[in-house]
């Protein structure tokens, strides 16, 4: 009974935090704000006939075949998701490019994951477990923060890290967000997911990644209150 | 901590607020129970050209082209409204018809939008602010309460205006439902929602609006319980 | 006031509970992981003209005609629901055949209606009330418990009956799960829902059902946790 209590108070308070990030914040990598995937630097999408053969070997999660669109988008059943093909390593890794409708400075990121233990046999080995962030930018990221935490794999030229963060997928929360070291010294419009590492299985799979910062703009006044 | 203590519990209250509304009461707006918008008295919708161009010079949030059905269903996205074009005194004046799926007598509206917070730059002001919800009937709506609220602006012929209310950009919740000071005398098949002014756009979005009100039928008894 | 808080309690507590069940184990009945609706032996669908006829002389809320798919998915509005048609007795008597995505053992069923006071006039007579949970095997269920439910009524050969719920209205929660009786004694691939009555109309609507128990891998090492 007092374990029935304590889980029944976090997923309260799971939920509230859920509500005050839907509703508290701006995510820049919504489509409803324009965000969209670049084509030329996203992974490609896992195939039919990949999901197949998986099915018949080691059946996780039955991957649906989505377009990396999915990845910024809500969802409601397993399978909601973008799952990004394996790579020659079949260590997860996993890349989502995204354009966003209009500039900004991230501050945070936020991941999103089936939860654990709604998975059938609480098999989520293609969640996302390293992850970095890196945006469109010639000018090296400044440190927010004294940094403390892993440095960032190397990336292609022209992109800066703003950060690594670590999903859990043991954590109370299945939705998770993270402080970016990194600060942008220019408004940003392209944004780049680098998943270096999942939890076991050869693919790695997105049901929801958000984007959190400033936007360029001041907030408006109450000019037309009465 | 005790800002986030504070904003936690309003947070809670507005998540219970908003389920007992939606759970608690019929929407006799809800497409599910047949209602539709009525073109022939419903503005225009914000065209992709004056989209584009309000983009140009002065972005809010980019409007996608929905049809006014969009506003009497639910929303996951900043975007999932329908927004009127601007009237020529660019005010942010906007009209919706309703035909309902049966008669009722209203007493409640509820009106939603994107919260202020979760908007770029929390920039709403394409926001409804001073709304009138008409009827159509023949017979003058009873006021229910000794009335104290502004008067309506003058309607159409034919319609009767059963209450002005004013939604607050800047409320705790989001959702928010008012009492109509008017009764109607008989049981209506045809609303419209007026919006009188908005939030300093020269455009209005209706993120959802809802009726409630009192059936036709009596309530069924528990005649098949065993 | 005491009666609110009451109702704000409920509203709470239902919410909490419905949280945990989403997030808290898998649904085998979710299209999300393949389950599919078994034509064969599923009710033929509530019609254009029986719903059409249903309006003029004895209007509920208005059955939009969905397939038997729609039983397994989420819902928003009233109408997202599958209908079956009446069957000659005019009882509410109706079939759903579900054929899961990977086998495993059924524990709990949990069946999900629109809530009584968000219909019009609380008009829910088409929601099931009692309701036999079937699968396809051709070994006799275990009896989980010491039996003292109700026996199921008849069924085809092949199939055993694992428990006989009964579906209230006007519960606190409109989401309800039960548990069992009866036990598999092999992982299912295929199950039967049977409404045998319902609340007074003659036809019966789902809105959601779905699935519980134990998959048939073992719950995966935290392997690849660094
Ligand atoms: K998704
Ligand atoms: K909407
Ligand atoms: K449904």
């Amino acid at each position: 009974a007092v374990e029935h209590a304590r889980l029944r108070s976090m997923a309260l308070s799971n939920l509230i935090a859920n509500i005050e990030l839907q509703y508290g914040k701006a995510n820049y990598f919504s489509t409803g704000l324009g965000a969209r995937p670049i084509q030329g630097i996203t992974s490609p999408t896992l195939s039919p006939k990949a999901a197949f053969l998986k099915n018949i070997y080691h059946r996780v999660v039955a991957p649906k075949i989505n377009p990396p669109l999915t990845a910024l988008q809500t969802w409601d059943e397993p399978g909601d998701c973008w799952c990004a093909a394996p790579d020659e390593s079949r260590s997860g890794k996993a890349q989502l490019g995204i354009e966003l409708g209009e500039p900004m400075y991230p501050t945070q990121l936020t991941i999103e994951h089936l939860p654990r233990s709604s998975a059938p046999s609480e098999d989520i080995r293609s969640a996302p477990q390293n992850v970095e962030l890196w945006v469109k930018t010639d000018e090296p990221a400044m440190e927010r923060f004294a940094f403390d935490g892993e440095r960032c794999e190397d990336g292609p030229e022209g992109w800066q890290c703003l950060g690594k963060v670590r999903y859990d997928r043991n954590g109370a929360n299945h939705v998770q967000t993270f402080l970016l070291d990194g600060e942008a010294q220019e408004p940003i419009k392209k944004a780049m997911l680098r998943v270096t590492s999942n939890w076991g299985a050869d693919h790695t799979c997105l049901y929801r990644v958000r984007l959190h910062g400033k936007g360029l703009r001041p907030i408006p006044e109450n000019e037309s209150s009465s």
